[in-house]
């Protein structure tokens, strides 16, 4: 089991908003807008080169992100994703060690059809931590 | 102004209890405890190759993470933070376009000694997001 770093992401309510904001303040250009909706979120990613910045907007009033942005209205930062080599193989391992995994413990995806699974905050310091599935972790990465 | 990111930052109540569990449950290697008086925090980082993990514990009762405690005993994600090639140049073209840098506008420094500055939550999405001097940014980061 070998993490690396994929994304930290934020809550925004508004992400053409955001964009913008991004764009005219700091020059860093908001990818394409795309839809989870399974997860219930609009997205977008800033590529910094070695990591990215996730934008997410609630898609709909009962996303899990709607209740975030009620507790913190003007956004805030929300989880971070570590990439692993497998889910499958992670999250076994961690489930060996007491690390519970979000869910139903049915397989999630992210928009980029890549396998996604949450620890448990509890077992990360007080941190929600997004596994992703990067099967050529280190080769992609390493770039 | 370039950004590439440099790490995600976690406060914890205990910086020990934090190194064993992601020892013992994520096979994450914490290196070596360092003191920032001037911050007040004890602080040790997870190098994950291409982005870094850093724990933060309060290093005295009044210290600026001790308040984000009481609001999240078991602890937490604080900021993130993204690495630029000179903090005087960024803060500059960053105040010309109304971002807030938090502070008395003297010069901070990381445990590093490296230069470091906060943005105004309100001016990024309402996440806190620190600046790093990295002057060999590119060179050190593409590695």
């Amino acid at each position: 089991m070998r993490f690396r770093f994929s994304h930290v992401s934020i809550v925004v309510p508004d992400i053409e908003a955001a964009a913008r904001t991004l764009g005219e303040k700091y020059g860093l250009r908001v990818g394409e807008r795309m839809l989870n909706a399974e997860q219930g979120v609009r997205l977008a990613y800033v590529d910094l080169g070695n990591a990215k910045i996730e934008l997410m907007e609630p898609s709909r009033p009962d996303s899990p992100v709607a209740k975030f942005l009620e507790r913190n209205p003007r956004g805030g930062i929300h989880h971070f994703s570590l990439s692993v080599e497998s889910i499958e193989q992670s999250t076994q391992v961690l489930g060996g060690k007491d690390v519970r995994i979000l869910g139903s413990g049915k397989a999630q995806y992210n928009v980029a059809g890549e396998r996604i699974a949450f620890i448990h905050p509890a077992d990360f310091l007080g941190a929600l931590v997004e596994l992703e599935e990067h099967p050529a972790n280190e080769a992609m990465r390493s770039q």
